[in-house]
């Protein structure tokens, strides 16, 4: 093997490593929101997650990846590393927007939903920042740095589910006509705690694989440079959480914890590659303040997110993206303004397709299930099986 | 670092990626196994599952793999790290068979068969297949391909579940005098799906894996392109057996759709390298078929095999074999009679051989719980102790 | 890239990669827990977890590493990696004196104690065996082998565990008046059985990577010999404690198979590159026996240990670096007296400085829950949540 076919087999190598590490977060995300909502509706949530997977990356493979990137290819790496790294973000888009709208969205208008952003809508925001970019030369080309996503993939994802809530309202008996909010317990812990952890771990696939080379040892030091800041975000911003947790309520509750660290993790994405090792302790605390205020901000405005997607994925998408145009040390090409035309940019188009998208297909499969399919819970008439069929239920 | 050492050390490092991968996919049929079967059988299932781990690996280190291949040994890595990849598949042939099996077969008699599984019969298998080939030259020799084990896993195991059910029969109540069959539900749903995902997972490494080096740039595209091909049927099984529930039956049973992927993934085991990237959607898409098939024809034949595995693994074996035959594009060596020939002898030794074992052992220690026992679940006779004490049972 | 760079870029990624394995380890003790204890003390135990994590990697990145280590550095391969490797260990440490205090021990003092266990204590330990050594050249000096912590990771926790347990004294009921011993059922085995393989496959990284090198041909041997050593221990544990239960008791208890497993893969960790292939079977099943012998002593001491961390940790921390002295083929270097002065003094160490810290930490906030919170379940006073709120509880 000579010296020029080596860093092409260790950056494919490492593409397959970092792909691998990302597919955890399909259990990931399926574990963490079968934790979160009841019962009733875990195998309707768990479901859309393994159709989401499954169509998504399809419809990836048959048509995004070309409109994001052009014809399959790379230099660097092998050209199937290189789609499989890319594929593996896809359904991470729809996952975020599933999960807010859990406990009353049906499967099959979202699975129809999941088609049209992994074919079109979310391939469009890859192609203007990672991709062929079709605005280059043009008063809209972009300039933003967003090396994992914060803003193409979480903020996307958060603002498609924004629509989504919009448009199918919050769960029945969520909001009491008196203003009242009636707090519905996740039905089961270990499985947020697992989920949450499955995340984690797949974030250093995320981030650690965008850096795109390890094959240097200016790359390596990347590389790894980029997920440790990945979890340095993911520590503070589970322990600021649980600070202020134990300060306000004195009760350390764990999934407003799990969701500082997703939300620190969400807001270093943006640019781990960019901060010494101190200033993520900064980014993901912030991050995990944002998803304190953000949960119980969503909540006053009566957007129903079971899950807290919102607050994590969106608030801390934004804000990861401006925290680059703060802190980023690479010089002159990063500017807060371009940071901010990204978000601005990304938040019009993804917002407004999705309403789009979704509105029509709300026309003609509604996305939300009945009110008596709601009560019983989904996952009679979506699936057919019960997820705890032998357990009795308190209530 | 001279370059010749460097494919030894990528190659060494890359078989250890793979091995852990497929390590996964222990706790992967241990969950999904967990899953599916009713409460008072999931310590047993759980039990039976470490100890496959630990009994066949340790077969195959003391026994198996010098009968497949000879004396530990390769020049291309370490042969330490030859042998951690072949070991990691050693428990899954088992862990197909007591899948299909439980809710009635006791730990023991399994454990028993672990061993003769492991030590001799699919280290023979291998041997003729994958090893030293003691066949060679002789009118029995196979040219078959099977790169990663449709047939040499996955219809090995089939063969030995078919063997065993036909030696132990139905759970009691499964089949009604009157012809009827009892729907009995997956006890635990978020398990079934956390399974099946580390499973998927680990095909990434079992297949990946299989194309036994990664140093080189063509090995390096033919290793991406494995594992891009090996998804893209998990993906494609899903989405059709999904289809084909809505359609039939208006629900979307999970528990089908989950085995349509892992039908797929073991439809596309013989020869993920060999195809372009849209030939597997249709190679998965029949697999998820075949399981969805399948799965209603052993009904009828009065099989019962709670978990779906002979409809996934040994039909899906059957014709991932088949497919190469038809779909391979690698050329003269490879015909669809000597595929056929490969899947028949295959099937004649799995079968008589594994009937032969499991009808002694049931001789000497009767595979089969008693009545009472099996009434009352196998956790308490068999382990002492129960999955879930404190959790009240609805029925 | 230079044939000088490329090791460092292949160590870069093997470190990460290891790495990326030990971070399992962290949802692996957190399900391995929550499924031994009661169902009411469940989200407590999780978030113990939680925040182990999140604050020893976060004091041990401000702190700690220095500490041990002297400045972040390293030549071999990217600094960040050498510290993302190191700092995967220390909440491990935290991970097994927590386990062994569940159902009484309260979150906030032991969040303090992991402040200080990883700022401090922890790092002393390292230093003196891995790290800069302030030792070196005093009478103290240490010249014990213990490649990835039988005594620096394990023994230091359990030593910590011992303290811990003897300030807090066993739960409430545990035994009772009479001598007797009231068995406590695990709540949810099949969470313990995949926090299991999720620890058991950290151990790959875990140890595999404390070689620090896998970009030679040596190394890789080294490596690749390492990991099926250990793999090879954790079978030999779980088989011997298999055979032991079901002789002794007619019964498979599977949470002892698993900690057989599991104090195998500790005996083996000081020393899994040492060996031939062979010999770790003794070691493994030596330690799997050492846990049933363990389990039943430490209960006769009225020493409460619910997941029981003291045998699989301590005696087998213990017990493993004794192994060394004992088996290990590396010449002079290694002497039986040189690896028990070491036990020696890590235990004087880690036990007084551990209870020297609780016992002031239980002065200021008592680390145990009071009574009634004790009888409820910490869950609601610690956290405001139960772990499964809509299963009716049995009892």
């Amino acid at each position: 093997m000579g010296i020029e076919s080596l860093s092409y087999v260790i950056d494919t190598l490492y593409a397959i490593f970092a792909m691998t590490l990302i597919i955890f977060m399909v259990p990931g995300f399926a574990m963490l929101e079968a934790g979160i909502v009841r019962t009733k509706n875990v195998t309707a949530v768990l479901t859309i997650n393994t159709l989401i997977y499954a169509i998504a990356s399809l419809s990836f493979l048959l048509f995004g990846y070309s409109l994001a990137f052009g014809e399959l290819g790379s230099d660097t790496m092998s050209k199937y590393a290189a789609f499989l790294f890319q594929m593996a973000f896809v359904g991470k888009v729809i996952n975020i927007m599933s999960g807010g709208v859990s406990e009353r969205a049906k499967v099959i208008p979202l699975a129809i939903f999941t088609v049209i952003m992994a074919a079109v809508l979310y391939p469009l925001v890859v192609n203007v920042t990672w991709g062929s970019n079709f605005l280059e030369g043009t008063v809209l080309e972009l300039s933003m740095y967003d090396l994992a996503g914060s803003s193409v993939i979480h903020s996307t994802g958060g603002w498609a589910l924004l629509a989504a809530i919009l448009i199918i309202g919050a769960r029945r008996g969520r909001y009491t006509p008196e203003g009242g909010i009636r707090v519905i317990p996740a039905s089961n812990i270990p499985l947020v705690t697992l989920g949450a952890f499955l995340l984690w771990i797949g974030w250093f696939g995320f981030n650690g694989g965008s850096v795109g080379s390890i094959a240097s040892k200016e790359n390596a030091d990347l590389v790894a440079l980029t997920i440790m800041n990945t979890n340095t975000a993911g520590l503070s911003g589970a322990i600021i959480v649980a600070i202020i947790m134990q300060i306000m309520y004195k009760k350390l509750d764990l999934t407003m914890i799990l969701n500082g660290a997703l939300g620190g993790l969400v807001a270093i994405t943006a640019g781990p590659d960019l901060y010494d090792i101190y200033t993520p302790i900064l980014i993901g605390a912030i991050g995990g303040v944002l998803v304190v205020i953000g949960v119980s901000m969503f909540d006053k405005l009566r957007i129903d997110d079971p899950v807290g997607a919102l607050s994590v994925h969106l608030v801390n998408g934004i804000w990861g993206t401006i925290a680059v145009g703060i802190f980023a040390s690479n010089g002159d090409d990063i500017t807060l303004l371009g940071q901010l035309k990204g978000i601005l940019l990304i938040a019009i188009f993804a917002f407004v397709s999705s309403y789009i998208v979704l509105f029509i297909i709300n026309k003609i499969i509604p996305l939300r299930a009945g009110n008596d399919e709601e009560m019983q819970g989904l996952d009679v008439d979506e699936c057919g099986i019960e997820a705890y069929p032998e357990f009795k239920r308190a209530f």
